[in-house]
């Protein structure tokens, strides 16, 4: 008999939690639709050469494959999964150019798979949702702000806590780094995007080993240390730092309209010690964080960059600004400690019972008319006491119960979990609103959603 | 510079078809909600011995799993990417057995991926959709009437041309040939399965070497040629063979009622020759094909089965009956072709002009007043002549362009397609229907559709 069980890293679902993942899944594209994103799936796959084209990124475990029947001589196919959604969209652009329209908006939400070792929120398979704005040759600066807003109205739309959008710009860190006279800027990110994890007296010897002098290194850490909601907060404390540099002009003057930008967003706000560690972003970085769940790490993050495909495309720079959603790292998480709990197994707001077979197409054709307004609607499958019915309404979470009349008495629904009954047409009757949706349990409060 | 390039058999979809795509996908997962089937989505992968553990299915080509930078003696991963979505999801129900409500109903909507050589609408990674209701020890054969019917339903509902379903009954069969005595059954539903592609005269030497003698054998093949559309038709032409056996009468009895209940439904036909090869299948077997498109094989199948899990599961036998729609076969193909194209390449309805960039605010306020009401919006990006603005709006198949008003003056609305331009309350202007909806082009001929 072959192994049965869960797979260390490579998270399942209830079917109550899928059926609440896929509505999250479908207000997100909705919401990005709304705004003009065009949807993109790319392969599952990509050539190696691909997948390790960026330098920074060797230490993603890629799943390599091969064909379980190839010949011994054959080996691998020479194709990897890929690690993230960045590589395989700028494959694509890179690919497909002349047949987009730009500046091209797109959204993709697919699975990832990273060979690391699991550990608590770190996943083998995983969804990742990604949107960017990609220009040709050039992407005015305002679409950062465009995306960090839309980053943060489609997250307030989720049955999740809210999350605090922590932003920067690399070019404020950058100038005010050489501002201090600092060369190994690179170096200094690093050490400064540790900040989080390792404290004040975790980086100070990081900057002294990349020979930041001591009083360059105090600045360096009170500048790490703003946060601002507002523009002028923000100019305020920079200033006062007292160091000055073109790129760290340039940065605060951009940081500054961004904040400007999301003044009506109040989870947004500038926090200095956001660096992302990695190169590739030039200008803004935004990173997310649960509330009350700060512990989990970034729930999503991205920031502009100066050139998507790099080194697979040729035909002048692509810039771009977007951000990822870390989908499984949020639900995976809420699921597990409960602070999020689908209140319904069933995608259904009624259930028809079958008062006897003989009625089967009574029960049938009111079933379809509900259906036809787009009420979801489930049909008991057989014979069975009324109890027998009612307990699968009830394990299935269904809201209410259909009851086909009597002779000329009118049909029947029953509100299973108040007890309520009132005389219903099945071509004219609706659910109340909040069973319409599908509720949620929020930190163990249930709330209307979806 | 890494490879740039198309694989063959990973298809990938340009972004208008791909948002055609996910309103088919949305289609598809509402239609199956309606009806109470509840979602699933497993892990991309299983171990080897889950994926190879039914014994037909060997010649599915697997792709097995190793990490790039796993130590030389470490080997694969045992871990295999799933070709198709049956084997995970038994293996799922086999896991979870005591968390689910039986009868079950689930959709799933996943790719897979098989290894073989890519071929004309032979793919390496796909899109499959499979519904599937599961009971504990039996299910009523009603549920197969139930998932046909449904079937046929949500495939009417989609931009594509007529599927035909074609349905039949292994008891029949083996009754059938039971009744003539015949013993190697299995060998002759392999045969009788290839007559599609072979014809008679390929069948009856494959006949014959499975020890039929020539008069049964021509039994069987005037068996094959019936087709009927309702239950006395089939009735009347199965009696006619003259064969008679106690599994013939229950296989006929069960296919007859099923077309009873898919009399409503003008696609639905009995043809005999339908046997689908695999052991797996106990009842009733459909195969769908695209009408005017036949060659491409069948676009759909499945059938009921007696046991799920199989020596997967323990506890009981899980028998379920379930289809499975191939969403990349039917749209590579209509693709392909050009019998199906998107009219629009943006989900937007509207797109807002700029007249200049000081008027930005007031354009993302009309903006965020239609994307309010759930009309999809984007705005142009830049100060820029209208030419350029309406090129964009033009290349992107944005139907609408809306223009802010000079001093008091009403904001105006152009239909870019007529030129027709009327006056416009953001706060109140729906588009025409047409437009609202996602139009496409299906075998020459634009209709409304999503």
């Amino acid at each position: 008999m072959a192994r049965i069980a869960a797979l260390s890293g490579f998270p399942e679902w209830l079917p109550e939690q899928e059926l609440l993942e896929r509505r999250v899944v479908r207000h997100l594209e909705h919401t990005f639709e709304l705004h003009g994103y065009q949807p993109l799936t790319t392969r599952a796959v990509e050539p190696l050469e691909v997948l390790t084209s960026k330098g920074g990124d060797t230490d993603k475990e890629i799943y390599v494959l091969r064909r379980l029947h190839a010949d011994p001589d054959e080996g691998d196919a020479g194709l990897g999964l890929h690690f993230d959604l960045t590589v395989p969209f700028a494959r694509y652009v890179a690919e497909r150019r002349g047949d987009l329209v730009f500046p091209w908006k797109r959204y993709q939400v697919q699975k990832v798979w990273r060979g690391e070792r699991p550990q608590h929120g770190r996943y083998r398979e995983f969804t990742q949702c990604d949107i960017d704005v990609i220009g040709q040759d050039e992407l005015s600066p305002r679409f950062d702000a465009e995306v960090v807003r839309l980053l943060s109205d489609v997250l307030a739309g989720l049955p999740i806590p809210p999350v605090t959008l922590l932003v920067n710009h690399r070019k404020l860190l950058e100038g005010l780094y050489r501002g201090l006279g600092v060369d190994r800027v690179t170096d200094v990110l690093r050490a400064v995007d540790k900040r989080n994890k390792i404290g004040d007296a975790g980086v100070r010897p990081l900057l002294a080993a990349a020979g930041v002098p001591a009083e360059a290194a105090d600045r360096i850490l009170a500048a790490a240390a703003i946060e601002a909601h507002t523009a002028s907060e923000l100019e305020a404390s920079v200033r006062n730092l007292g160091v000055s540099h073109p790129l760290l002009d340039q940065g605060l003057a951009e940081l500054a309209a961004l904040l400007d930008r999301c003044a009506d967003r109040p989870g947004v706000r500038a926090a200095l010690h956001i660096a992302r560690g990695l190169d590739y972003y030039t200008g803004t970085v935004v990173e997310g964080y649960l509330q009350g769940h700060e512990h989990i790490g970034a729930v999503c993050s991205g920031g502009r960059y100066e050139d998507l495909a790099g080194t697979l495309g040729g035909g002048g720079k692509l810039p771009g600004v977007g951000v990822s959603i870390g989908l499984t790292r949020i639900l995976g998480h809420l699921f597990a400690t409960g602070a999020l709990k689908p209140a319904r197994r069933s995608p259904c707001q009624v259930l028809v019972t079958l008062p006897s077979e003989a009625r089967r197409a009574e029960a049938e054709a009111v079933a379809d008319a509900l259906r036809a307004r787009g009420i979801a609607t489930d049909l008991f499958h057989r014979d069975a006491g009324w109890g027998k019915q009612l307990k699968r309404g009830d394990q299935l979470g269904i809201p209410y119960a259909w009851f086909l009349p009597d002779g000329d008495a009118p049909h029947r629904v029953k509100h299973l979990a108040s007890g309520a009954q009132v005389d219903a047409d099945p071509r004219t009757w609706t659910p109340d609103p909040f069973e319409g949706a599908l509720p949620v349990e929020v930190d163990g409060v249930i709330r209307r959603w979806g």
